[in-house]
């Protein structure tokens, strides 16, 4: 069993439905990474080193390390001036492979580039050469990278930057934790400001990269491929490591939070698929796109059907 | 946050401490194993076949697929005129690997030997030569054998047979969820008991078996190796899928039973060890062999210390 929360809230901020805790405090992990490259792309960052939208997307991926990453990261590098042995993620074999039960090649040799936090790092290295900021330090709480990053976290959830509760993330860099409802509230903004008081177009420039290049964002076989997929372009949605997910939906004007207070995404994916339904943001092909991640079948080694997992969550109104 | 429950009992069974849900209804998974080789010890199994004290502790295994697991259980097969063909627990990458993070050469094949439970299919197809019965189906729930099991199921855990929780495990073998507090039961009996009404000496067998040879029940830097060695002979534990841990303390003539509810042993191991040390069981030097399982370090993927795992968990007495 896997006990979780979850918050929905309007464009406002304002909580509309609630199920366990809405204001959990979460670590956000991944989650955040459109929220960490919004100092690069409000100062203009992927015109001035010629991103496309793919690596624009890319700069919040917790992608899979397929070639088509790597090499999109590769060129990002070059852009900037930047070689692979700058980046401080560090090197895990490519989520590809764990995704789709394949086994890497015997000869395979992962660098840096494979890391699913890849292409944020990247990002965080171009900002420091557009404003002429030392690369080696960019993973320091006091790096102004990383200063900017936090007064965007803040900005964007409405936490203010003193009660952010700091960590360092799984790639090395800081994060921070923060009410889920807050991390909802972030995603309804990425979903629908067009001109934020701060960052102008670019929450809406990095949310529909994310869209509109699911692929680049994720990877083959997962949830963000799949969910963003099924969304048609109406939902911006970031996994997170330890049960997080966060939705922003368009049409609608809504941002969703949830996390599974174990971590695990075993209880995570059924779980964002019932709340889906239940706010009506499906239509029966969508629940037919989403049903293997909504009851997902347990099976043995030897191909058994030993259970499934039921999503088990019910969503109150809140007002 | 992982939750779970606890329950400590008696030799006759009645419950004296708590934590959480004692009665919480679990499956049991691996830490049935010295159940289901019941019937094929109780009825001189071992001594037949000419099976060494090793070998008895493999037949209650969740072992590494380490050579000489590997090897021993081969031996069993030939003894009793088997081949790995008739092992029906199918085929995993040996959990050596990931105990150690070391991996696998690129030209291993790896076989039903080596799946973490081929000792305990080895003394299940041993029963069924042993009294003439069709191997083919030896995991049929209706097979003979399978309905020994469930006898000695029932009878160890003190659980009336039709209130058995069935269902089928990992390994394709039928399994039994039962109270919290029952599998306790059942560990203070393997701990305590010397001559069982209905299955004389054998519990003791396999108890003794598996505490003299913990590297055969379990294997190198695994939870079920290194709490026996703490242990130094007076403990006899073992560990299920899915955040299960169970424990009969011989001195103290205790059964120990834990579940982590979401299934996560993350969150089981520092319970155990903050458990052990509530009840008065560890001495400094025991204290010490098991701090890295009560507060394990977490680590990110360049080695850098992102938090540590902290049991939070206190027993109360019951009567």
């Amino acid at each position: 069993m896997h006990y979780g929360s979850v918050a929905v809230v309007d464009a406002g901020g304002g909580l509309i439905f609630a199920a366990g805790d809405p204001h959990y405090l979460t670590t956000t992990r991944s989650a955040l990474k459109p929220l960490q490259a919004l100092p690069f792309v409000a100062s203009g960052g992927p015109d001035r080193f010629g991103f496309s939208r793919e690596q624009v997307a890319l700069l919040c991926a917790s992608h899979s390390g397929e070639p088509r990453h790597v090499a999109a990261v590769a060129d990002m590098l070059k852009r900037i001036g930047c070689t692979p042995a700058d980046l401080q993620c560090g090197i895990h074999p490519p989520m590809f492979y764990t995704a789709t039960d394949e086994v890497p090649p015997v000869d395979a040799k992962f660098t840096a580039l494979h890391h699913n936090c890849s292409g944020k790092h990247t990002g965080m290295l171009a900002y420091c050469r557009m404003c002429g900021l030392p690369t080696e330090s960019y993973l320091d709480f006091e790096h102004p990278l990383q200063q900017a990053i936090r007064v965007a976290v803040a900005h964007l959830t409405g936490v203010a930057e003193q009660d952010l509760v700091a960590g360092i993330d799984g790639c090395s860099a800081p994060n921070y934790a923060v009410p889920l409802d807050r991390l909802a509230h972030a995603f309804a903004r990425l979903a629908t400001v067009t001109a934020d008081e701060r960052y102008g177009s670019a929450p809406a420039t990095l949310a529909g990269a994310m869209s509109a290049h699911p692929e680049m964002v994720s990877g083959e076989r997962r949830n963000d491929l799949i969910l963003m997929g099924a969304g048609r372009g109406d939902w911006v949605t970031k996994v997170g490591a330890e049960g997080v997910q966060a939705i922003g939906v368009r049409s609608r004007g809504l941002g969703i939070a949830l996390k599974v207070i174990d971590g695990n995404a075993r209880g995570l994916h059924p779980a964002t698929v019932s709340i889906l339904d239940q706010l009506g943001l499906l239509d029966d092909e969508q629940r037919a796109q989403l049903e293997s991640w909504r009851e997902p079948v347990i099976r043995n080694y030897r191909g058994v059907e030993t259970g499934r997992v039921i999503p088990e969550v019910t969503l109150e109104k809140r007002s």
